[in-house]
């Protein structure tokens, strides 16, 4: 068997670490593929996830199998590439090992070089405690997560209805208007207008409120003015209330405060915050407010030019000195740059122009610097609604909204993933369905237990109204 | 909005109550669409799943939503019936009452006509503690749990020998050969040989070893036997090792017992026994040793000619006196059947003919008798291996497996669904290809912490192959 002969031969090979198999660490190590090295991929997850469609699984529209492909598969074919499922714990930078640890064992893997990319999660400001009320959208469980939420606050408005008890408030909130919460709540207006329309006798869906609030002035704050301002339109044309200079003080089950305002809602969503994953601060560098990584303009951690960071966890200024941001195409763009440098020292190392270990200081040849090629933001609203902000070319609409479904089917992983969600598109724009609306896991939404409506529902349904509209 | 006022003159029709939305449950209420009489249909899933494509989720070919639908998008069309999401607990047939509880409220459902279709599950012979070591298949969450289980054990295994820790067995034990267990075994066999094969850089996916365990003499014990005998050797062809006439008399974490010899396993999977819904005893009528509930003829409860029980949990003898089978064509054809007396007999009570509650004696016009009419058995065995009893008729292999393939296709609910399946199923034909391979919630292994393998794992692995072999 070749795979197992040249798995023996790589124990000998200078060995390449890459911890997390988003965007930045798949490239990374696709670049890798073939080079004269063990790369060694690590994630705690098994499955790399298409990020930009996770709201569509949040939202009944897509399955996560249709979003997320194994890892292992992804990088079957480059045999000098190993995944390992697994946590990381700590690094020793000194003596130049990663830690991992697990179910059964701790482990320690030895590397020449480090690629850490281990991406960004969901913030709550110091209140960690408002993640149960208010998940956030991030991995393949959280989107999971909401999904059964949004439609048990259906089922359970129904069954209340049909019982003739005091009325669940068909209100959704969702905390941040970055391009995740403007798709999360111009979805979710698309869905109680139209897929569930018809589907039940006692409530009316099309009645459902659904508030974007922002704590900026705009929303799609990172985008120009004019494209913010056809966002917030479009939102509008869909029925979603957008409060905009606007700040969520407290997270409760089942409601919200703006300062004195409270707003209640079935189902409270997070798009606000942005950290980056706690291993960043592991490194034993000064990491930044959030949790990022400052790197050198190659993107190695100051001091340890065999370290690198990558995505979501670096921060990196561009030229005018702001920072990258934290999309798909800079984590691509980082993760193939560095993988070119590794394999371009190696390549060095074994002609013997100078040691791996010497790449360390500035007397090899040097690096150069990254620079971000930015090839445009798209960030979608709703059917057929979407802005698109190409540099110079600002485009709103349909046109828009075609341009992104057809980026998206196009960097999906997989082809037969592309077919699928092509498929489930064209099946939705005509039908207005949403094929995956299942509810797994617990049948309990929380916040909305007995005791509380039982006593309390009538006179907290008259707050909410109230709370939206101060 | 004619959808609510349809609503309000629908509380003074008679109500026809349906308990669960299987195959049975539905067929009933699609057949009682469109009548004078509002049909309220309780499931406490909120999606139909087509249970005979449940092994393809857990072993990672589908994902859940393209093999299970929302009931209310399902029923949309039909305005007069009505879907609860809701946990049935007792019935007070005197009152004729249904009465539900879940998060909220206790609630009452009266009904003039009540339908129990709530199916089975699977039984561990008075060890339901088994459970938790060897999940059976008849929901989405099982299948998630189990495709979660078979995932980890590569991972794991691949892990502990990366690390040079002592082995995972690479084992799969099946218990029971009836269907549900041939489907997956084979399967998994096919995984190891194909999808996996080249995805692992340590450990062998090909030297994983599935074990078929029944306690009859024969694989699939309702064909005729040479269909069984055609089967087992294509379960042997495929590399599945088949041990008949075994029972099983202990199960614990990570192994089973077969009287004195133990064999141990990453994943021990329960395909043998089945009982049905606990809600059958609820009707305060005597069920039998499985729990079904004895049926009249025309499939009324004795004693309550407005009750009736289809399916899996009905049990109905045929001119024969032969069980019917717990099939989905059984509970298709019972639907429609019942489905169409309340029909006959709610028009009747319209015209004056005589009242609903008459119907309950046997002065009203006779029933008649349910016949079910057989259309023929089929059992996927793995790629290209099925089998077929068409009664005179007895097909092996990939004819077998073609109208196994079409047939599935053509009864899966909604066109959309059967693009989805299509094209997954060509595609894994032609490249081996399981497109769903996520690991959600959590990353253990039941019964493979480190405490225990960490000090024991080289002696149990060897009792494994004792086990296997005696």
């Amino acid at each position: 068997m070749k795979g197992k002969a040249a798995h023996s031969e790589m124990k000998t090979l200078p060995r390449v670490v890459i911890v997390g198999a988003g965007f930045g660490g798949l490239t990374a190590a696709q670049t890798l593929g073939g080079a004269a090295a063990a790369i060694t991929v690590i994630d705690r997850s098994n499955h790399h996830t298409f990020q930009p469609l996770l709201y569509q699984v949040a939202t009944a529209g897509l399955s996560p199998g249709e979003i997320a492909s194994s890892i292992r598969s992804i990088l079957r074919r480059h045999k000098n590439v190993e995944v390992l499922m697994a946590e990381v714990t700590e690094f020793d930078l000194a003596r130049k090992v990663v830690k991992t640890a697990d179910q059964e064992t701790a482990q320690e893997i030895a590397y020449d070089f480090l690629i850490l990319a281990a991406g960004a999660s969901h913030a709550y400001f110091g209140h960690d405690e408002w993640e149960a009320f208010a998940p956030g959208l991030k991995s393949v469980e959280d989107a999971l997560e909401i999904r059964r939420r949004i439609l048990l606050a259906f089922e359970l408005a129904e069954r209340r209805a049909a019982a003739g008890g005091p009325p669940v408030p068909l209100n959704f909130i969702v905390v941040g208007a970055g391009p995740t919460g403007v798709e999360l709540a111009g979805t979710l207006a698309e869905i109680c207008r139209h897929a569930l329309a018809d589907d039940f006798r006692t409530i009316d869906p099309r009645r459902a409120r659904i508030h974007l609030i922002e704590g900026g002035e705009h929303v799609l704050p990172s985008y120009p003015q004019d494209l913010s301002r056809s966002a917030l339109e479009q939102l509008n044309r869909l029925g979603v209330e957008v409060l905009t200079s606007t700040m969520v003080t407290k997270v409760e089950p089942g409601a919200i405060y703006m300062g004195e305002a409270r707003m209640e809602a079935a189902v409270i969503l997070w798009a606000a915050g942005v950290a980056a994953s706690p291993l960043g601060r592991k490194l034993g560098v000064a990491a930044d407010r959030a949790g990022r990584v400052p790197v050198e303009s190659d993107l190695s951690v100051p001091g340890h030019p065999e370290v690198f960071v990558i995505g979501d966890l670096a921060a990196l200024k561009d030229a005018s000195g702001k920072l990258l941001p934290g999309v798909a195409q800079v984590a691509i763009q980082e993760g193939r740059w560095v993988a070119k440098i590794i394999r371009r020292e190696l390549e060095w190392e074994r002609q013997g122009l100078h040691p791996v270990s010497q790449t360390a200081t500035k007397v090899g040849r040097p690096r150069g610097t990254f620079h971000y090629h930015d090839k445009g933001s798209l960030a979608t609203i709703g059917r057929a609604a979407a802005v698109a902000d190409f540099g110079k070319i600002h485009i709103s609409g349909y046109i828009a909204w075609l341009t992104w479904l057809f980026v998206h089917i196009f960097f999906l992983i997989g082809f037969q993933n592309r077919v699928l969600v092509f498929v489930q598109w064209a099946w939705s724009y005509f039908t207005y369905e949403r094929s995956a609306r299942l509810i797994t896991g617990s049948t309990n939404l929380p916040g909305w237990n007995s005791s509380r409506l039982g006593e309390q529902g009538e006179a907290e349904e008259q707050e909410i109204s109230a709370g939206a509209h101060k």
